[in-house]
């Protein structure tokens, strides 16, 4: 058993990780602190964990992060870097599911989130998180970057084809839809239910930050320069995402192959057989990524579609992956979830 | 053609009132002011309304009201009081969609809304806009409280029976489901779309200020003391109200030609054949109260099915109902709309 | 390990057994038996169970069911009844989820269901299978009919107050909602996405076949003769179910001190403090029923909210308690579910 | 006046027609046929339109359809090309809202749509009703194919780039997602609200039927050779419709002014601003066509987003839009249509 401190579980990321924490045999949930919620029993804000979630939120002074084996950050952008510093020289391990060490160019990171960056060293340190490329780095590693939910989903669609170069890596299109949860926790009009239902739309298209995110990895996972048209759109529904994949063919090969190759051995990446049309519903609640890949017609162009639940694979199921790596557990330790359908 | 000013169309009944005005063959829109939205264009804010609406959102003073024939107050509570003064004055007839003017006892009023009533001697002079119950007062109002939504489908499916004294007057339910847009277009958490969705809860049973209207109004246009259990839901869809309305009976009469009769000339409500099961959507976007009436097992409890559009009957269409009565339009005027199905 | 048969595993009850009994640590699945869809796997119908569900659909021929130690039957009403004299026969237990077992009247069950029952005399066997209140018997049953999903909620949420004789058990009210899962997964016009989103409705009024089994069974373990008036309605979600409940208080009493001693040890019924609201999102997927109580304004009229996910403790998970019940698990086996929020 | 006559007017298309035909000034409707509701009244089927619409369906043989001076068919592929030489025979003008005429070439037509066609002589009268670009045929066309919503929202959205030969049209990418209302009103499992809710998949890449719709108008209204890959999603909202559009640049103009002078005098597609994110509930219930158009980050891939409502612009809309063209009415009678927002 570990010792696990929560900073910030009043979003959906925290209450994601808060149900598989929960029910996860390795781990001793120790503390989730936020500032503003001070005192409450967390299954006061969240009724549906009464009976499995027994803490209540408490102030970071009282939290005593520092004496948790690991310490999730499901945060807002910018906090984690403030606390990272001291967590790491008291030797607390951190997975941190906002978007603080995902770049590990400073200056772009600084120019996407318009931010100064707290703590530039320990980027240097971070290891980007998505484990069926970084598998063996983030089992040592001392802080991780757990993956946006956008590039977690565009890269394991895309991986395969653009480290084989057997496609145009500089004129890939990803089109994207989420769920509404992607938008977070916060009290906004866009994203009102009276907004967001019986709508659909696209948003973003000028520059989302998950954009140089997904350049950077895949590129460095790859080898490949890569050139990407990223337009995320909104769709009414709570959980899930899929990305449209196109990528134009440079080199004829068994394309069905690459990825069933490349993800054979994963426990939560799923290729279906070519032609196939995963849906998100068949992923809802469960740390798996399938992906369905398609030639329409013989042409030049293939599809991938990929999907994931935003909140599990996208980011909590994810960040208790990581977990499972970092501290040597079985990697499907407490993530043996069957999606919820319908 | 009459001058109409709007003050705060950036609401949900704002846009509502917006769409519905725009075609109505006997306004001219003169303003809509919005304090924080001045300069920009309303069209800008709902691009549902290009090619519709030229307006910009205006500040108050620019705005010229005193100037107008009419004035709908589409704001918050507290706001139409605060304003109501001074386009009395200057002759100018007001209909507020907000709750100002609603209850005629101030102490009452005071209570439930937590504030103190900035004009008193006005409420006094306000017509309760119910069109199909006070028709003729309406006609020369001029100050019209436009009804809250729970009150008109509640009391639209009530009226005839309480009237008539055959049932239980003391003992009355009303379980009572909203859409979402009920809540406004406020940033708030428990209405973001992935609180609402997938999920259906109660509110506000203690007491939801939407009680105390519909116990005046109806006591007071009946003559029947009235005792109501109110319990008011939230159901994951826009727009849409249906009220299940519950009376023991305490007098055999035909119930069915209490209603055809009491609504056999009314333009926009529908009372269907006994038995039937009216659905919110037959009324989507529609100025129509739609009544079936049920006597199950033949007992001693009648069940009334009423529904609404909130945003229409519920709030804009019956204040543009009020102000073709005020000006002697033709009451449809504007509001042959059909229902947008499916 | 037992040996598990189920017949009919194509509907939303079917797919939510196998969800839980893929990950039950006591079952070994043994047969899936469709006529229809024999020969398919029936990870290849359902997704989600994709890397848990290796079986394919059987013939009732190939499918080896009296060779199991428990057949689950997840099939339309009048199906179990035609093959139970078999299984009975060869020793084998059952556990039915459609109505066949519901009604020990055989008259009424043939009445409403409007067809000839089969196998009366295993009727006159069966125990209804409301685990909170049936439990001593269920263990020895070997056959037990699992209730449906609105006397679930419905029972649960009254039989404190029913059993104390406290309230007008003569005139008790049930304004009922549920997700249109409920309506099982059959190809029909009316619950087609385009019907049923953005839209509120009663429906069955007139006689829900529920409601007979509702009146026996809460009658039968109370001992007071019930009245109900049952009102359900189809709500746009597709899990989830809440009753309203209404009751007059007849006799003065701490009501929620009836529901917390009679809930108290129950692994499955939350009884929140006084006032609080439920919502069905707090137990989606959860095998979990929730009851919020509340008394308005202190009058004579008390209001049970009761909310289940009307798939998992209104169907499959109260299959699975009642299964472990049977065979002398942990009654929570296989069914440490945390609801998916959001 | 003119006489209307509808076929087939029991499905979203026709209660849509309904909807528009039962305001619009010029109209008399004749009679509306179903077989196998015949004698049903209209408003029974569909309760929005009681109080709009008095006329019960009737038997083809009973309606009398030759005596109109137009008739709708809304009905199933393969039904108008039946009885369209009958009708064409007694001088009755058709607009064919299903897919009949849609192709000229006979034999593709008979390949995608596995049926033998009727009267491919009547196939060569028709006009492909696409208003904006073939008005001028459409105004004495006796027979108009109105195009499907897919090729509506994608020709509008390719046509003025296409046309003026700046990118590359062998490459196009239509990344399309429909609301469920698209599938029509069929008893469908896959359309049922518990499959599509909560839920976003990809269907029919393989080959949609409006692909080579598409292929073939865009590229006869263009002069240009096209390849396109189509990718269709089914995105859980009733009504709307957005067409994400991928083309590469092949020269340098300015893009924004091709759409903004093609589209200058159209009274039904709205170019806005380069940039514009357009919503589909901007146009719900609308006959509108919005489109925006991007160039993210400068690079050479332009992004053209068109929204349309599939109901309305996507098919009834549009087909009265013809049928005011062919009449010689004003083009927007009838269709003058705010969204319904929200």
């Amino acid at each position: 058993m570990i010792k696990v401190g929560i900073v910030g579980g009043t979003g959906y990321t925290g209450v994601e990780l808060l149900r598989l924490l929960a029910r996860h045999p390795n781990v001793q949930l120790q503390a989730i602190t936020s500032r503003k919620e001070a005192g409450m029993p967390v299954a006061q804000m969240f009724p549906s964990l009464r009976q499995h979630v027994d803490l209540a939120f408490s102030t970071p002074e009282k939290a005593a992060l520092s004496q948790c084996d690991v310490v999730f950050f499901a945060t807002p952008n910018t906090v984690a870097m403030q606390e990272a510093r001291a967590l790491y020289a008291a030797g607390v391990r951190m997975i941190d599911l906002s978007a603080d060490f995902r770049l590990p160019n400073i200056a772009e990171w600084e120019q996407w989130y318009k931010a100064q960056h707290a703590c530039p060293e320990l980027v240097a340190q971070a290891v980007y998180g998505l484990c069926e490329i970084h598998r063996e780095k983030i089992r040592s590693a001392r802080i991780v970057a757990n993956p946006g939910c956008y590039p977690t989903a565009v890269q394991l669609g895309l991986w395969p084809l653009v480290r084989a170069g057997v496609v145009d890596t500089e004129h890939l299109i990803a089109d994207a839809k989420s769920g509404v949860s992607g938008a977070g926790r916060k009290a906004e009009i866009n994203t009102l239910y009276a907004e967001a239902s019986e709508n659909f739309a696209a948003y973003n298209i000028a520059g989302h930050r998950h954009l140089p995110e997904i350049k950077h990895h895949l590129s460095h996972a790859t080898g490949q320069s890569i050139g990407l048209t990223f337009v995320p759109h909104l769709t009414p529904m709570v959980r899930g995402m899929m990305a449209t994949l196109y990528a134009r063919i440079t080199k004829e090969t068994d394309f069905q192959a690459l990825y069933d190759t490349a993800y054979t051995h994963e426990p939560f990446v799923d290729v279906m057989p070519m032609g196939s049309l995963p849906d998100t519903r068949s992923v809802r609640g469960a740390n798996t990524c399938r992906i369905g890949l398609h030639r329409p017609h013989h042409g030049d162009t293939l599809v991938v579609l990929s999907v994931i639940d935003n909140l599990t694979k996208g980011a909590a199921g994810q960040a208790v992956q990581n977990m499972n790596l970092m501290f040597g557990f079985e990697e499907t330790a407490g993530l043996d979830l069957v999606a919820v359908v319908p």
